[in-house]
């Protein structure tokens, strides 16, 4: 497998020199790999701060800066994070108004983010973790207890983000995050499997002709394999798996996301079967990303997001935010 | 290969839907294939039409916006699009101010839009066309005569765009085009071929463990294949090719453009290399961009393109920008 790369031990490293240099308008600590956004802490405002394992970009040092992260701390590939990173963001941050940080739901990240709570509250900083566990595939994954967390993992950052900027309190922004996650669904589907740096080649095998229906961001298995299926029939699934389990009774925002090497113009072409299989169930659609967010490093293949979203969602999700993977408004 | 898509022959239709669902801010016609900027014609703006095969997304559709292309015209995948959608394209956005063709450098493109321009002249719409040609790998190479226009078509849509935008006259966004054009050159090299939908597999054969310096992005042969390289050594030869040509001997703007299916943390890693191959040849770095802008389908591998600015063309590509591809300060 061929990767644009120098050596597997120094992907992230080299990542983060090169992501500094075309963001300097976040800081960035290479060596104890911290994403902070410039000026922070803002006087007042509640900090944000998430990480995981690198990989899945622009998540989540890409969502650093204004009505987003405050901080991000990006972990070896598809590894979590450790403490001392998140510590190290939460000081950062904490302008005294407290600390969200925002967990997704793999083991290590959730031992590691609780960890990292209890030491900086030792250092005086008020922290409150919610969890994202929106990918409703499987429970109890490879390296997972409960429902993994993916693609929602960009409308909690949005929404919650949007609100600190306000200057929402700890507790409001912290309450926002949980109810944006438990609004939220998603179903992903592989059609290649993914290479870390690490193994130099595919992560799972997924043979020639076949899909994985119900995939992780790490390539971990899903429901089920299939024959290979149409945009349309592949829509009908992912949009019924995410419509039944969430039940939707209002607008929703949608994200359209590309696990990584699928073409935009096939990404386009799927969100028009995902918001044909929206309409059939009757189900109104208020936005639509449609992109690279909640990636998998080189796979091929698609997940759907969906997230009911009341008028204070939606005012949220349309404030202003300008960091390096979404912008507008700003 | 597997691909997301319904049937090959209506790819480009399918993206046009899902593109026009996800994007209300631009009008699709998805029938005749024309994007335009909702609100155009602009009183007293100059209009600016770009356009060319599908499959390099986001360009030229998701450059539809405030201060950049005014309507897009997609072809089929790797196809010039038809006279008839540019024509469409340029009586969709002429206030009485003019149009501007931006023009990549294929023979079917150069050809389609030089009849489009006399039919548009015959229905009084001022045109004035100017060809981008940025690709110093080879000279007429398939599908083209001279140099192909690749990656500095995002600086030309940019800077043109911001003048176009502050109310400069059709002479004067022309010249801008043509001088961006001049001052840019861009070099891709390609980890492994694209697959187009109506192939079903990939359009030439690369070996494992080779890579194709030079390629076009259409697949298109570049100057040599080599055994497979590092990050940093890719980075010297790319560096090499667009320095020792344009020569700059003041601040450059520079594109790290994915391919399409490399991933982003990779991208990234690949800048931290190209900034210090032009560190070295001490070259001054103005502006970084980071991405995926001018694709080749699920090609991997990426290419770089230098533009020297001057002040005036550092301003305007600061200038206020809002597509759905790229976007900032609005």
């Amino acid at each position: 497998m061929k990767m644009l790369i120098n050596v597997a031990e120094n992907v992230v490293a080299d990542a983060l020199r090169g992501f500094a240099a075309a963001h300097p308008e976040l800081t960035v600590d290479v060596e104890r790999r911290v994403i902070v956004r410039r000026g922070a802490p803002y006087e007042g405002k509640v900090g944000l701060v998430s990480g995981g394992g690198s990989g899945h970009e622009p998540l989540h040092g890409g969502f650093v800066g204004k009505g987003m992260l405050d901080a991000a701390c990006p972990g070896e590939v598809f590894t979590s994070p450790v403490p001392d990173q998140m510590v190290r963001a939460a000081a950062a941050v904490d302008s005294g108004a407290g600390v969200l940080f925002i967990v997704k739901n793999y083991t290590g990240d959730v031992l590691n983010f609780q960890m990292a709570a209890e030491l900086a509250e030792d250092e005086g900083v008020q922290v409150v973790s919610v969890l994202v566990d929106d990918d409703v595939a499987v429970t109890d994954s490879l390296y997972t207890a409960g429902r993994r967390g993916t693609g929602a993992t960009l409308f909690v950052e949005k929404i919650a983000g949007a609100a600190a900027e306000e200057g929402a309190p700890l507790d409001k922004v912290a309450a926002l995050a949980r109810q944006v996650n438990s609004a939220s669904r998603t179903f992903g589907v592989a059609l290649s499997a993914c290479s870390t740096p690490a193994k130099g080649g595919p992560t799972f095998d997924l043979p020639d002709g076949e899909l994985e229906l119900g995939v992780g961001i790490h390539g971990e298995p899903g429901r089920e394999r299939r024959a290979m299926m149409t945009s349309g029939e592949i829509a009908d699934v992912t949009v019924e798996a995410v419509v039944s389990d969430l039940n939707p009774d209002g607008p929703v925002l949608v994200l359209v996301n590309g696990m990584g090497a699928t073409p935009l113009l096939e990404l386009y072409g799927f969100n028009a079967e995902v918001q044909r299989a929206l309409a059939e169930r009757r189900i109104p659609v208020a936005r639509t990303l449609v992109g690279n967010y909640v990636t998998s490093l080189d796979m091929a293949g698609a997940s759907v997001t969906i997230c009911q979203a009341d008028e204070e969602l939606l005012r949220l999700y349309d404030a202003p935010v300008s960091t390096p993977g979404l912008r507008w408004g700003c």
